[in-house]
Formats: structure tokens, C-alpha cells, sequence
């Protein structure tokens, strides 16, 4: 019994590395993502989220390249002043299912004055090593 | 001679279809999706390299979904008054070949004006059947 556990491990572990990707897996993905900084915050979930190499094309500065400047950004950033919301409208995937993106719909929140202003966004994904997704690249821009 | 012109050519193409794109043909892509940005225009440029599901995210505006949309958007719009120019920093290609992004910096002159605004941009690229690449999502935001 002992050694069928161990060969039904190897092949259910042989068999989830087969799987492929898809879309789906995605969308799903980019909601526990939203729902990650709805808990945490901005910082927390845009650093939990990200590749090593990713990068972030935001409004008015030159492109944040890299975790470490993520980071710093983040660092230097308040986000205690509003609500960032998201939803993803659509995904796609490689055929080898180690890149992909999603798009969709933001809102965001001022707390202080219930002010609101949407927009649309991207965000590309990569599979890494350990069968995760993170970001590479995630940026957007204003109004609908 | 002519039975081996054509195994030649076969092979040809069949190691053709066998290699293996890199990022560096992405980049290449972009730069020439920018030439013929100059050379035919902004509508003629962004139709060219539109695959059939495209996707224009556009400041203040819903996303602009499918290749008929975005020509009907671009009827609707005049791009006589200004250039626009953009130049890729950065690739990246799946293993599978089939999908890969470049973002970069543009910059957009006002003719009358002599002003000029700056940004960030992010096209996702996906090859078609007959391994032409054409975007799949573009994109980008202002200020650098």
C-alpha cells in the first residue's frame, strides 16, 4: 500500500505538471489578485504578485522596472487615502501556457470625497519555476 | 536540377516554419509597425497590424474591441495635427512562440502647437496562422 501511495503521488504530482493552462486559470487569477489588495493593501498584493522583472507603466512617471523598484515605489506611496477595485474582462493564454494577460475594469475610490474615477488596465503573466503566476507587466489608463 | 530546387525549397520552408522566434524579432516588429506609422498613417499603421480580436485601450474610452471597431474609431478620427512616434525598450516571447509583448516610450507632437507629450505604451502580439505577428492588445498612458 505504501508504494502505491508513493507511485499515485509521483503520478498525480507527474500529471498536475501536465496541465495545461487556460484562460480561465487566469480570470481567476487576476480576481484573487484584486481580492489580495482589498485585504492587504496596494503594496502588499502588487509586491505578492509580481515576477522579479516586473514592470509597471503608471501614470506620469517613467516605467517601474523591476521588484525592487516596485518596491521603493510603493514605499514612497500612500494608498490609505483610496480603494483601488477590478475586474477582469478577458484572457489569453500561450500554447505553451507560460505567458498570458488579462484586461479589464478599474475603479477607483477617494475616500474623502466618495470621488470615483474608472479606467482599463493590462496586466501580462508568466509562469514561473514553481508552476506560479506573477505579474511582468501591469499598467492602464483613465476613463471609460 | 528542378527535383532538387523543389526539395530545396521545401526544406526551406520547412525550417522556416520551424524556427523559433525571439524577442529581438519583436522588436523589430514594433519599430516597423512605427515606420509604417510614418510612412501611411495612424489608421492605415494600426489596421495593418490589428489581428481580427484586437484591442485598443484609449484614454476615456471604453476598450475598443475587434478590428472593425477600431476602424470604425479611427474613421471617426483625425491624425492630421500631430505625429507620433514610439520606440520598444523591451520583449518578451512564450515558448511556444505565439504570443509576446514590447512596451516602450512614444512621443506624440501637436503640429500647430509644436508641443509634445510623452509616454508609456504596451502592445501584446500574437502570430497568426500564416506566422505573421499582429497585436492582440495596445495600449499605454501619459507622462514619463
Amino acid at each position: 500500500m505504501k508504494h502505491c501511495s508513493i507511485i499515485f503521488i509521483i503520478l498525480a504530482g507527474g500529471l498536475s505538471a501536465c496541465v495545461r493552462p487556460i484562460p480561465e486559470d487566469l480570470i481567476k487569477l487576476d480576481k484573487e489578485f484584486a481580492d489580495l489588495y482589498r485585504e492587504k493593501g496596494m503594496k502588499y498584493a502588487f509586491m505578492e504578485y509580481a515576477a522579479d522583472s516586473a514592470v509597471l507603466l503608471q501614470r506620469n512617471i517613467m516605467p517601474i522596472v523591476g521588484k525592487t523598484a516596485i518596491n521603493d515605489a510603493f514605499e514612497a506611496f500612500s494608498d490609505t487615502g483610496f480603494t483601488l477595485t477590478w475586474e477582469p474582462l478577458y484572457a489569453e493564454i500561450s500554447k505553451s501556457g507560460d505567458l498570458g494577460y488579462t484586461y479589464g475594469l478599474y475603479t477607483s475610490l477617494i475616500k474623502s470625497s466618495n470621488s470615483q474615477t474608472r479606467g482599463k488596465y493590462v496586466t501580462i503573466w508568466k509562469r514561473q519555476a514553481d508552476g506560479s503566476w506573477k505579474y511582468v507587466l501591469d499598467g492602464g489608463n483613465e476613463g471609460l
